[in-house]
C-alpha cells in the first residue's frame, strides 16, 4: 500500500473526503451481494467500511469476525450515520477462525455461561463491556496513586514471596522456595507498616493471595488489593478521613474519564460529602430490630451487609456506609485495641467499608508499640519468633499508625452492578481455574 | 500539648520565629551538659532542635535513636545553619531500643556487610541513602505509567499463579494450588500479548519470579518487571522507538524531581537523543577484534556486556546500546525470526538492551500468525496442547506486535552506580533469603 494518513476509528469524522488507512479487527461483515459493509474495531471504537470495488469484494466477503486487516479508502459522509470508509484497498494481516461466539452482539454474550465466558477469556476480552471494565480499572488504579501521591504517599513493592502468613497462618498458598518453605503474600500488611517506618506514608497496588476455599461471587484466589498505610494519625479516623477523600477523587476521575463506559452498565458513580459511620454493635441492632435480620452475632454476613447499605441508601442518600469497632477476637493480632463498652468483649480501632451491599475495604489502626505487639501476639498463642523480622521496626521506634486495603475487583463489581468478581478480573483464579 | 501549627522539617525555614509542633524519628542526640541537640528527621528531612528547659533536658539527653517524638518549639535562625527549634514541649511516642547500626552515619552504613544491610533491612532502610534508591524508583514507575498512558496505553493487572511457563519450563516456582501444581509467572508475557488482542497497547507494572540457583549482583528471585507491548508494529525498531521516547522521559522525571536523592549517589541520567544498536554478531565480532573479549559466541556474558557499553560509551558518549538480531535458538519459540545471515544460524527480530554494563532489557517482535506459532511450538518439541489458552488469541486473529520488559532494579542499579539488585529491591529475595 502507498503511505497515506493512518488513522484511527474514533477518528475518522475529522477525516471527510481524504483517503485514510486503518488497521484493526473485523467487527462484523454484512454481504449485499454487490456490496460489503466491514466493520472495523480499533482501541478507539469502530467504524463502518464499505466494499464495491469487484477485486476486493470477494475477499471482503469471505473475512471472517477477529480478522486483522489493514484497509485503505476515502472517508465518505453518510446521512445519520456520520462517516463511513469507501475502501481501494485491503490487507488481511492475520485471518481469524470462526470465532465460536459473536462477539459483536452484547446480548448473546451477556447470555453466555460464566464458565464460557471465562474459557473464552481472551477473545470474550474483546467484546465492548468487558474492555469498559478493564478500563475503568485502569482508570480507579491512576486516579488512586495520583490522589495518594498528592498526599505525600510513596509507592513501594513489596515481596509477595514471604516466610509467614499475616493473618496467622490460615489460607496460604505454600511454595516450594528451593527446598524451603515459602508463602504467598495474603496482604502487603507487614511490610507496608515496616514502610510507614520508612517514609510515613506509602501505598502499594499489587497481587495478594487467598488459599480460601470459597467459591463465590465474592471471592478471588487472586486478587488485585490497592493498599495504604499511613503514619502519625491520632486513630482509625484519619484513615477514613483520607480514604473519604480518595474516593472522591477516583469516583470524578472515573465519572469524568469514563463516561461512555460507565453508560455501558447504566452505572453511576456515588456522590457524597460524608459517608455515615456505625459500630459494628450498632449495625447489628439495627438489622435485628429494623431490618428483619436474623444473623450470628460478631460479624456482617452478606445479607446483613446488603440490608445495612439499603438502609443507609434510603436514610441517607449514601452507597457507601462504614462499619467500625469491632471486636478485636475478629481481627489480627496487630488491630489496635479499644475500650469494651457496656461490659462486652474487647473492641479495636478497625473498620470495614461496605459499598452497595459489598465488603470492599478493611482496614485501621494498627499497634505501634513493640511491647503492646508481643503481648498481643502472645495472648493469641503466636509466637513471636516467628515474626522477628516484623517486629524489628517496632523495636526501634514507630509512629502511631493505620491503613486500609481496596479491592480493585470488588470496586468495580460494585460500581458497574456486576454478577461475579470472576468478571472484573481479568483472568480470575477460583478454586476449580488456572487458566487462561 | 497545645493546638500549635504542625509543620515539617523541610518546611521548618519557612516558619521563623513562630511557635510550631514537630514529629519524626529522632536522628541524632548531642549531650552538651546544660543543653542537648536533638537532630528529627521526617518524610521530608532532618531538623535540628535545641533542648535547654530544665525540665525536658534529661528527658531529651537519654533519647534514642530511632525513638519517635512529637517536639513543640519556636523556630530560631541560626547563623550559617539556617533554622533550629528551641524546644518547650517534648512528648515520646515510642521509644526505640538501641540500634544496632548507627544509621545517621553513611560512612559507617555504606561499609555494613551485605548480610547485615538486609537482616536490619527495616531500619537500614530509613537511612537518606537508602529511602533515596526508593523514591527514584517510585518516580520511574510514575514517569513508566504517564508516558505510556499518553500513548494510548491501557494498564493490566496479569494473573502470577499460572499452569505454564512462558520459557519452556524450567527455573519456575511450583505452588500447590488445591492439591493441583500451579507455577508463579516468570514474565506477563503470555498475558500482555492476549491483551494486545483487546486493547493493542498495554503495559503491566509487576512482580515476576525466577527459581534460578544464581546468587549474584544482577539477580533476584523475585523482580519487578515493567512490561509494555504494543499491536501493528512493523518490526521490532517500533518496540525499540517507543522505548527511547518512554526513557527520555523517565530519566528526564527523575532528573527533575530527584535531584536530591540522584547526588547522594553523585549519579547523573543518561541524555541521548538516539540509542546505538548492533547487531549480536557484530558486537561478538567488536569485542573480539577490537576489545580483547574471550568470552562463546551466541550471546554476551557479563564481560562482554561491560566492555562493549564502555566502547559505545566512549565512541559515541552515549551510555546505552541496543544488541539485536539473536539467533533464534536462544530465544522464547514465540520470538519472530528473522532470516540468517551470510549462511548462518536463523536469526530473531529481538533485542537486549545494555545499560552501563549491565542488560536491562530484552524484548522484540512475536509471531502473530497461528501456524507459525504452531510450528514454532513443535520444532521446539513443545505441545501445542499445554498453550491451548494462549493460542486462542492467535487463532482468533491477532495484529503484529511485540514488546519488552524492563526490569526496575537493574534499572535503578545501573542508574546510580550501586554494587548489587539486592540492594534495589525493597525486601530481595534470594536463594538464601526469604526475609525481612
Amino acid at each position: 500500500m502507498m503511505s497515506t494518513l493512518e488513522i484511527q476509528a474514533g477518528s475518522a469524522e475529522a477525516h471527510q473526503g481524504e483517503t485514510v488507512k486503518i488497521r484493526g479487527h473485523v467487527h462484523t461483515v454484512r454481504d449485499l451481494g454487490n456490496l460489503a459493509f466491514v466493520v472495523v474495531r480499533d482501541q478507539t471504537g469502530t467504524v463502518q467500511t464499505i466494499v464495491e470495488e469487484p477485486s476486493l469484494l470477494e475477499m471482503a466477503k469471505k473475512l471472517t469476525p477477529e480478522s486483522v486487516v489493514e484497509l485503505e479508502g476515502r472517508v465518505v459522509a453518510q446521512p445519520k450515520k456520520g462517516v463511513e470508509i469507501s475502501v481501494c484497498g485491503l490487507e488481511i494481516l492475520s485471518r481469524a477462525e470462526t470465532v465460536p461466539i459473536e462477539l459483536a452482539k452484547t446480548s448473546k454474550v451477556d447470555a453466555l455461561a460464566l464458565t464460557t465466558m471465562l474459557d473464552y477469556r481472551p477473545i470474550t476480552l474483546r467484546t465492548e463491556k468487558a474492555r469498559a471494565i478493564f478500563i475503568i480499572e485502569a482508570e480507579m488504579c491512576r486516579a488512586f496513586r495520583e490522589y495518594l501521591g498528592q498526599q505525600s504517599f510513596r509507592e513501594i513493592h513489596s515481596p509477595k514471596l514471604v516466610s509467614t502468613g499475616t493473618e496467622g497462618g490460615a489460607n496460604l498458598f505454600a511454595v516450594d522456595y528451593f527446598g524451603k518453605r515459602a508463602y504467598l503474600a495474603q496482604s502487603p500488611q507487614f511490610y507496608k507498616q515496616m514502610m510507614v517506618g520508612v517514609f510515613e506514608r506509602v501505598f502499594e497496588i499489587g497481587p495478594v493471595y487467598r488459599a480460601e476455599q470459597h467459591d463465590t461471587t465474592r471471592h478471588l484466589n487472586e486478587y488485585i488489593s490497592m493498599d495504604y498505610e499511613m503514619g502519625f494519625i491520632k486513630s482509625e479516623q484519619d484513615v477514613i478521613a483520607m480514604q473519604v477523600r480518595l474516593l472522591k477523587h477516583m469516583f470524578a476521575s472515573v465519572s469524568e474519564n469514563c463516561a461512555k463506559e460507565l453508560a455501558l452498565f447504566g452505572a453511576v458513580v456515588p456522590k457524597f460529602e460524608t459517608i455515615p459511620q456505625l459500630k459494628l454493635a450498632e449495625a447489628i441492632e439495627l438489622l435485628r430490630t429494623k431490618l428483619g435480620w436474623t444473623g450470628e452475632d460478631g460479624d456482617l454476613d452478606p445479607e446483613g451487609e446488603r440490608l445495612l447499605c439499603q438502609y443507609f441508601l434510603k436514610e441517607t442518600g449514601c452507597d457507601l456506609v462504614y462499619v467500625t469497632h469491632y471486636p478485636l477476637s475478629s481481627r489480627p493480632f496487630y488491630a489496635m485495641p479499644c475500650p469494651s463498652e457496656n461490659g462486652g468483649a474487647p473492641l479495636s480501632h478497625s473498620f470495614d467499608l461496605l459499598f452497595r451491599g459489598l465488603e470492599v475495604t478493611t482496614g485501621g489502626q494498627r499497634i505501634h508499640l513493640y511491647q503492646d505487639l508481643m503481648a498481643a501476639m502472645r495472648g493469641r498463642g503466636l509466637d513471636p519468633e516467628t515474626f522477628s523480622d516484623y517486629l524489628q521496626c517496632f523495636r526501634y521506634g514507630m509512629p502511631p499508625h493505620g491503613g486500609l486495603a481496596i479491592g480493585l475487583e470488588r470496586l468495580a463489581k460494585q460500581l458497574l452492578g456486576i454478577s461475579t468478581v470472576k468478571l472484573t478480573a481479568l483472568f480470575p483464579r477460583d478454586i476449580n481455574r488456572l487458566g487462561p
